[in-house]
């Protein structure tokens, strides 16, 4: 299973949360809290699960209040990766009432959604547990949230699929029928990428696969194939290609596709459409 | 019921398009389009709901395409608000293929999404229909894209609470245990903001109502209240003050909620973890 | 009288100074001290009144110096909000000398400015001292500046109005006139905006006055009345909506005109015409 | 006199209009305009002067308008520079009626500030004709607007002083000071500056003027002199050097201090001070 | 040899065009030109080649033109990739005066640069003609060009290695050293990435190269080797891993290392120290 | 000479390195750092001169180290303007192992540009030593990094031209001729510019030389000059105006071309194509 690590540099994902906060705060500013609360005021809390799940995003929400004044601190009680259950505490925020108030959303957006992706990851991870597949995410992300999702997918316990268009090539239909063919696209895109540079190839047929393998394409993705000709794809890519089933999986049909032997299965609803885990912040 | 309108200005929403393509672009550009995609080829296809839904941001999707290449033609076949079975043609897409297939998976990222957080509001407002409530969203939105889903909120037929912290004011238990009660919290506030700034107080028994329309609160926030409760503060509030029942309310309860009178019933999942709609780009 | 508070986030308004500081220094930044003054050498001094008038802005000032060099070290010697004499001292600066003589100028356009709107304000405040008015300000701001003129006014004892075109409801006399008349600009603006929005309406005449409160408008702006037509307006309003003067109100006029009993007496000029503050540093 | 020419690239000032715009639309846009305004809904209007004074800044309003919609026709009917009387129509405006009360707010608040500037310098020019000095303006500009108050500056027929700290060297009494004298202070910036940097001297008395002289600066600003010095001084200088008069120098001293031969008049309240043109928008 | 293509979307690289005109142009703009030359008047010219090279960066030289006024046409007389000779015309350009002045210089500093990548790279290629090696170009790109030097490296007859730290793994001396050896590395590599990103591996020696391999690296980076370990590190890999050579490798000896069978001949010089090509705008 | 000083501010150039950085880590960071390196690991190294050499910019490669961890000790072992030998250690770094292998590229592309560039400087000012001759930069600079270039030349023993078309005028024989002549130019300059700018004159013949001399330019570039016309001219000039050599001078003319007395030399190529300074960092 790869290891979930988040990304050690607060500076690559500060310009989305400060774009989070100026949307909160807008001109005014936390008009409620300013008017009410002393700039003295202190205040004490704990982020809390409301719902059973798997964390990720503490970092990202420590961040958020921090950013509004760096003199709040937060001690988190679990690692990215845990799964808790309701009622645990996540994290301890301490300090200046005024920006854990008015940081609070920011953070519990940024966390919920996060964990959320991190929980429906994890979902799929065990009910594939003992077979060789591992999750993997989509380019289905939130605009905007990639890095963040993808890194949630991790800490859930999956693997990432490329992060953008430039980064790795997938071979799809419509690329197909445009060149003419899955040999041709393999051939138009070897001449322009470089060696760095991996190759899939998404097909509908065992006919399309024998082509992309004979063709030397790095992964195949087997899209919306049957439990056995996905069996029988995996055995045709055996030591010639990474194979990945994708199309409508769900937490109920993962572990028999897994069965299978694919070695990924890719599912865009970890992060288009899971719920996201509810979390609050319980002031003292 | 609000009638829903887009922005009528790209220009407030075009930077968040800009930088879900950059964020998929990355350097390289899509490296397979590229390569396999001659400059001159063109392509034409529909943008289809492959699920039963609200639509909403078909203009967004719109202008992920034109932001790459300004001669793609788009042709709306529905107007955001619509409901739609699937397989109904949203858009028809023609142009350059390249631009067709790069901007591709941003279009529908946003449209989905916005067609999810449309959809799932629109089952709510048919939901409490025939009763005065109406559905409104809450700040639990998408960091990044509060405005856009605001708006696909109107698309669904739900209202708007406030866009941030500083454009009203919501007294929460948190001020009010700071204040020292809805009394001295409310007049703080009303030493503190303009006259064009309405206030609302999160209330959790008759006995904090009472208070709060004592107090004159423009809005009451009736929290979690059973329904009993809930027909009580109606009552109480009639003329007074707007009521807003929230508190864990779902497409199930939503009806029973609505029909104790409330004016609005507040829902956060309809922003942070409605499904999206299934679309797609077909191209011909 | 509203309690003037600065934002407390720095980060909110840090941006703007930071585009101060770029616009002063260019590319090869400030040529004359670098190539006088030695990086060791330190200096101290005061930041000073020149003239009479009411304070605003020196976090906004510090955080200029402080943008350039952190350790430079701004010592507030009166509160924003304070009334000075001529030659008072509002801040003691110490800390390397370059960085205070290359921010000087923008530390002191800022402070110039949000005081003399300050100034501006009180004086107005001061003209209608018992009588219930306050003096608030419109969106005749400086572009780029109107969160922080907005703070000056409420440092110099207005209140502030909306903040934009997208936190309250002006309908104003092109509104009435494409709409048809007020009653239908409220209805159509009841069913577009959320319950946290508040409307005002621009009236010029008592039989518009009437249409709007019979509307239910929030609030009146009785624009360019004649101080007898202001006191039958105000009589009319009392319990229904809050009344504000508008249109050419000088330090003359204001006090009569808060005789008539209005809530607000909005004045432009506070913040677009506003001769500034004059405040200097005086090195040591 | 100078020949007043905005800048022939709205690629330079187009962001400063857009960060007025957003700062004024906000999150959620008009919502009074969209809510009472029809797409389709055209309107047609003037701007026009409220007041005698002189124009700048006609094509920065028309940029506004532009900017939410390209649609929108402005026609100008005087050039910057002109001076008109109240009354004068200044542009018409012409489009879609939403952009266009959408941006009236915008594009009057740049073009009253910049006719404010222009109609403060040109008062200033017009008081000293018929003597050789121009006026100029100062760095003591609106954060974020100097640009394009400097254009406005010229536009009244002024002169531009330095832009910033990079362009110009200004040797002012702390450099002296710092620098033991103003010939170690003009030594270390000609070793520190290219031969394309002019020098400026601060001096206060004839004997810091006869230093400076001697040391070779391009330019002397005679700082709050006598007028009998200031003659005594442009007669030492001449030949020599530009000789700049400021220091509290108002309207109604302009001209004596031009009588006594100086080159330039620096006046920092024409940019800091100068109240704004009344500048209205009449939709017919 | 990969195919030359530029980005077929300007709105990746206009940031990049457009912050070198804004640091050209600065607060002022070209003061030169728009003192001189009439908006009126019209100007035409050609971009010429004043040395031999391959040219690379015409529609970026384009879009810098364009980007100041629209209305410059530009009329590509050679591809990028072409070899041309001193004198020959590359594009011609024709348009409003101004803004062909005041964009000259960026224009040319962009084309420079790119067509010197391009004039370097092709060098490469053409004296390793014949062999199967691809001259590849590194991370030693200049800061903020990178994806347009890549560009120019495959315009030139290159091809592009990795284009940052994030698209592909390179397992260096460091971190080997880190990891106690090539296969941990490998190990923790391959539980952390995805299966999308290709992993190469650093070796100095064949001992090194032999533990890559058996750990199934996909790619080996042989640093500086002399020519008879290259040979048998090519013959060890065949069928493998493909295999780069790279470490002080000129012109001069570039031939001799693709002898040695290598598929990937690295150099960072092309992209940091190679000369631009001179270009020039001769105006008629 | 000119005295060589960084700019003190770091908030000026952190933005380039901030986009250096983010172009290199892009959206996944450094994923083979971080899959081997545990955050916990710390590492030392230095960073040294691998040539011969004039060193610039180890501040700016120290900040690339810092923004990605603040906790990064950089150890300045050499001053900016140091000749160094090859193997000399500039610097030590000390700290968390992963930003310091993240940051080491863009780190050393920085380091190894500038210092090229003063390296270039360097050999050009100690070819002309014993000459009044100051050896000074052009405009063709790298897009997006001019401000550090001329930095860098300013280390190497170099003056600066102009930095921008905004700052200073220069008037090229495009200006010439659409303004009819060197004296109709200058006199337009002399309408339109402020009098802190300086004007050149680009001049190809005695003639042009006298015309601008007489019109009273304040430098005269003399443009591809025989060394007898530079002796004549620079005679002319003699007292009246700064003259400048430009045109293809080469570090083998550059002494006879500084034997004829002028005032300066440009070379573009010490910014263009100054190749790297080798620098590298040996982790221990």
């Amino acid at each position: 299973m790869p290891d979930p690590r988040p990304s050690p540099y607060p500076f690559l994902y500060e310009r989305v949360i400060r774009r989070a906060l100026e949307e909160d705060l807008g001109g005014a500013g936390d008009i409620t809290t300013d008017a009410i609360v002393n700039p003295d005021r202190r205040a004490s809390g704990n982020i809390v699960a409301r719902a059973r799940g798997c964390v990720a995003g503490l970092q990202i929400a420590a961040a958020a209040f921090r950013l509004l004044d760096p003199s709040v601190e937060i001690d988190e009680r679990v690692a990215d990766g845990a799964e808790v259950e309701p009622g645990r505490v996540l994290a301890a925020v301490r300090g200046p009432a005024r920006p854990i108030l008015s940081a609070e959303r920011t953070a519990l957006n940024l966390l919920g959604r996060l964990s959320g992706i991190a929980t429906a990851t994890r979902a799929l991870v065990t009910a594939v547990a003992g077979h060789r597949a591992h999750i993997v995410c989509t380019r289905k992300t939130t605009p905007g949230l990639r890095a963040l999702e993808k890194y949630a997918v991790r800490a859930g316990g999956g693997a990432n699929h490329r992060f953008g268009l430039d980064d790795a090539v997938l071979i799809k239909d419509n690329h197909r029928a445009i060149a003419g063919g899955i040999v041709p696209a393999l051939e138009a895109v070897r001449r322009h990428v470089g060696h760095m540079v991996k190759i899939e190839v998404e097909v509908d047929t065992i006919d399309q696969l024998e082509a992309a393998l004979g063709a030397g394409a790095d992964a195949v993705l087997l899209d919306n194939m049957t439990l056995p000709d996905l069996a029988r794809a995996v055995a045709l890519s055996r030591g010639r290609a990474v194979t990945e089933a994708s199309g409508g999986i769900t937490l109920e049909t993962a572990r028999e596709v897994a069965a299978t032997g694919v070695d990924l299965i890719s599912v865009g609803w970890i992060t288009h459409s899971a719920p996201q885990l509810d979390v609050a912040l319980d002031i003292e």
